[in-house]
């Protein structure tokens, strides 16, 4: 048994962990635009990278570090560092240098970017900003909203998790989010920090276990930017750790950041939970979900609060997997629009599913009636103001 | 040898066919909602549908017909039949034998439908217009503009083909548009007339063949309405028929109306070209080319005439196919503005390239340097038009 309470704290909430924002002249208008973690003690980290091909110079660097523990993660808004080539690996060890020779604490240090691609990184901005770095400063929001690029709040959480034995460990994170999320592929950052005393391949196995019903539920991972992280850092100060409990809190901790990430999807003013049963198997209801919360019709449908069933089923139809119009069930929340083939629909019920779409949050629940297949993902409205923020994003 | 000629008279160019359309109430303030093609010698028939499983009630009565010959064609704008089960299909009987029954010289008509999907046929109203047929009209933009749902204007085209040994035949065709095309699935509806003396089977082969470069190049056919047709009627009238002539000419009709389609793309302002060279194949470059014209950031990038190539690389790494940083070249029209690696531009260059994107057609070529796969694409921008019309199509 176990108990896990939410607190406060964020990204700092573990013991021994540290972070803060400030501003390096990136954003307009001297908003905090680069952050850092920091941990007293090194950290073990297990992480999960975008499969963009063209994927940043970030994270190419790390991974040419191979097995290495790190007390410092630095990340920098308005600048993706991608297409960049040789050079924008050499302008991160540049940065990371100029940080290491002027606080000797940091060991092994690696970087996060998202912005705009290829455009060198401001480097010179960036090192000038390195003095304004507190390591003692424990300033989760100022971190979380320096991160931030077209989000609209920041986001962050943290939990207290105890054990049977009366010892605990805590979890916490930052997220930005990812514009529309897929097939936008704006940028999705997310760091985790835990003071729990994990072994590195244990949380690696966890944390892409957890990956897949939260932020690949929310489709960043398929379609996906050259930058998406997600970033686990544990430097066991807490001296305990329980297996369950781990990975439901951080279950907890990725499954609100990834709903407040659509929540805060570009222009969204719904989030919608497209849940999919009685598919051939998980992997095709995994696709269908996934088609629905990505279909532009049924997008700016529920923008326009137009319960037009047709669209959905259309795009079961359209996503390729085994379905059938006599075995399809589709509802609006607990009110069925369409039963096995059954034409339920007439203007009392659309009068009724129109208030459910004028709801913030719902649900379209899609029974395939095939087999046992189901899988649930989260998505949001399209609307003017998307098309808005994409037609000059860089301007 | 042989020479291709455009020519008037759409679908009714080639000889022995006749078209029109009339209004059944099914729009508003009595537009045209209803067409027909008829021919005074029953066709043989080569068709291409669409793929998706909950494919509308005239594509299944049609195939449940096996091999036939038909004289009739009957197409509905406003209404999909579609998830309408066996009364769909009961309903499409109905209209077709009040049909039969009106008029002694129509043998196996067929029928084909495009709109709201979900609500059964208004078969009453369609029977009750079935006397303002005329036979002998030889009306093709009626029957053209009767088709039309959200479509600016009507498409329509034909040629005449003069053989070697003084021969000629005639092919022509009307459509109606996709919407957004993919992924937005507004149905697209194209049906071309010959009097070509072709063989059934040849027929179906050129057809099948001829779709790959033009509707699937704008891909219609992968991620597809409920109702997609492609229906090609040959009467055999002119008693000639050359393989090659009659194969560039299908190519003219479709490449013309797919890239017509494209053009009047919901609240499209722009026909933008994706040429994909120095793919690892054939199937890759597809991939490629249709990830970019299905992509939202890039199309309300082209919206926002915003000549952002970062989005571009990133969408190709994306696709999935094998792709480096290294290799990639990118150009709009003969501009390359990222050239194996190279990070070419500057501001005199975006300036240019913001001019190239003013203009109403252009390419973005995407050369992948890895082998010497290549497919061109076609696709437009995503502005607030497009989310006007669909935000509220139903009503």
């Amino acid at each position: 048994m176990y108990n896990i309470v939410q607190i406060e704290g964020g990204v700092c909430a573990a013991k021994g962990f540290f972070a803060d924002g400030v501003s390096a002249g990136l954003k307009k208008n001297g908003a905090k635009d680069i952050a850092f973690i920091y941990s007293e003690k090194k950290c073990r980290i297990a992480s999960v990278f975008t499969t963009n091909k063209m994927c940043a110079a970030p994270i190419k660097h790390f991974r040419q570090k191979g097995n290495f523990k790190t007390n410092f993660v630095l990340i920098n808004a308005r600048n993706a560092n991608a297409m960049t080539g040789k050079a924008g690996i050499e302008d991160i060890n540049e940065v990371l240098e100029a940080l290491t020779s002027t606080c000797q604490d940091i060991e092994n240090p690696v970087m996060s970017s998202t912005g705009v691609i290829g455009v060198r990184l401001p480097k010179q901005k960036i090192i000038e900003a390195i003095p304004l770095f507190d390591l003692s400063a424990k300033e989760p929001m100022n971190a979380a909203s320096a991160i931030m690029t077209t989000d609209t709040f920041s986001k962050s959480i943290a939990f207290k998790v105890s054990l049977e034995d009366g010892s605990s460990f805590r979890i916490g994170a930052m997220a930005k989010g990812a514009g529309m999320i897929n097939p936008a592929m704006a940028t999705m950052l997310c760091f985790i920090t835990t003071d729990a005393k994990v072994k590195k391949s244990v949380m690696q196995e966890i944390l892409d276990e957890v990956t897949v019903t939260t932020f690949n539920a929310i489709s960043v991972d398929g379609d996906t930017s050259t930058n998406d992280t997600v970033m686990l850092l544990a430097n066991g100060r807490s001296g305990t750790y329980e297996r369950e409990a781990f990975k439901e809190a951080l279950f907890k901790v990725m499954h609100f950041l990834a709903l407040e990430m659509v929540r805060d999807g570009e222009g969204a003013t719904k989030l919608v939970t497209y849940n999919v049963t009685g598919a051939r198997d998980v992997r095709e209801a995994e696709v269908v979900a996934k088609a629905l919360s990505d279909s532009l019709l049924v997008k700016t449908a529920l923008f326009g609060e137009d319960p037009n069933w047709g669209r959905i089923a259309s795009t079961v139809g359209a996503s390729g997997v085994e379905a059938y119009e006599e075995t399809l069930s589709i509802s609006f929340d607990d009110l069925c629009v369409y039963k096995r083939g059954e034409l339920l629909f007439n203007e009392a019920m659309e009068e009724k599913a129109a208030e459910i779409m004028k709801l913030p949050k719902f649900s379209i629940s899609c029974d395939l009636g095939v087999a046992n297949g189901k899988f649930t993902a989260y998505g949001c409205d399209l609307g003017y103001e998307y098309v808005k923020i994409n037609a000059d994003y860089r301007t």
